[in-house]
């Protein structure tokens, strides 16, 4: 009659943390969930994967990258403040650029078509795998619903990012000769736009994060983006890494 | 730069079906995309899992079994007439019971605790697969936010329910001496629920959908909610016959 199940840095904490204490809270959900420990950027990132399943990657990531801004944009529009909405407002100017073909879905829309994809096949999101979906779109419900504390704590995996854009484009560009720089465009600004959109987002974290609750909450926030982006590497593992479990009606790279 | 994909039965008709080859369509999206067709649910019928495999099914498909009031209940919400409204509350009253310990939900917690789960721990919904809550979060969100023709069409994957009871039923019972026809008390009465909600939705479906955009709308609602049972399955068997996938916070099971 046991369950076992792995607690979490910070659970169960009922006294307040310093905010240097909470950040290191933060950092240590990081620590064991963020996504760069998935055994399929493992696969990604050591070039043990084919160029199909790379675009199965791609394709799927890609309704990700084109959800940003509708999660942006939700919790923008219940933003109280002109300084607060245009310190959000950048966001959306980086993913969706200042004209077409600019902004990071359109790089990414780049990457897709660079490892081999139609775009409009790309755009359409027909091939998507049904559990991108859901957590993709898990993601923007959260920002449209939760307090705004816990949607701006939920972007806080950014704080993680560096490392493994970084670990990305060296893996790829070494270990796939199909994958050029050009094609990896989107990661590089995103090198400069996450440290200073973290720096926003976890100032503001920890100064507004003052009690018990809401400390969990912001924990359990970032917990929950960690699962978003977890759950999209267990679903193209389970489907391109592992033979024969494409879902009805998704991407079937050619063979 | 071409992307295979399998097209689904009724997908790109432009013209309008008959009520009777709307029905076929219908059937046939089950046909190919109904989770009997998935290898965990094989694997389960057979008696080719272990106690915590079960146990991981158990304690997942109970976050299916506990929100399924929740999507009714939105659904109720926009229903129109207290005609419309009486029958779809039906569908509470089975799942929510007339006194403590009844209902669909109660029963269910009862096979939880039949396969040796803990009642209070499954209720908790801790250890939850993320996919598990992402796919069926997203069936919530789809009967809150969609046209009701096409809320009252996701329901529909009942038309083939009854076929995979009583397959899992006898399998189930066949296979696992640890499982007792108390513990599956849940899937009776669904024998002959199912099919007096299906029979209502079915025919509310063919009368209401009555252009191609309509038809179209209603066969890609079931395929919608065929995909939420499916990504619940996939992650399943990821998570818990494949070893090692058990992702971060989730169930483990005892060994």
């Amino acid at each position: 009659m046991t369950q076992l199940h792995n607690r979490t840095a910070g659970q169960e904490t009922n006294r307040v943390m310093t905010p240097d204490e909470l950040e290191a809270a933060l950092r240590a959900v990081g620590a064991e969930r963020y996504h760069n420990l998935h055994p399929f950027h493992r696969l990604l990132h050591d070039g043990a994967l084919t160029r199909g399943q790379v675009q199965a990657w791609a394709l799927n990531r890609y309704h990700y990258q084109a959800s940003i801004p509708a999660k942006d944009a939700a919790l923008l529009s219940r933003l109280p403040t002109a300084e607060l909405r245009r310190e959000w407002r950048r966001r959306l100017v980086d993913h969706d650029g200042t004209e077409p073909g600019t902004g990071g879905i359109a790089r990414w829309l780049k990457l897709a078509e660079g490892v081999g994809l139609d775009a409009a096949y790309v755009e359409s999101r027909e091939g998507l795998l049904p559990t991108t979906r859901f957590a993709v779109d898990a993601y923007v419900t959260f920002c449209r619903e939760k307090p705004i504390l816990e949607a701006i704590a939920s972007s806080l995996t950014e704080m993680f990012s560096p490392t493994i854009i970084r670990e990305r484009v060296s893996g790829m560009l070494a270990n796939y000769d199909w994958v050029s720089e050009e094609t990896l465009a989107y990661f590089k600004p995103r090198l400069t736009q996450a440290p200073r959109d973290v720096d926003f987002a976890l100032a503001y974290v920890k100064e507004h994060a003052r009690t018990p609750e809401q400390q969990q909450a912001v924990i359990a926030a970032l917990r929950f983006k960690c699962d978003v982006l977890w759950s999209q590497l267990d679903a193209l593992y389970y489907s391109y890494v592992a033979p024969g479990n494409i879902p009805p009606g998704a991407f079937v790279p050619e063979v």
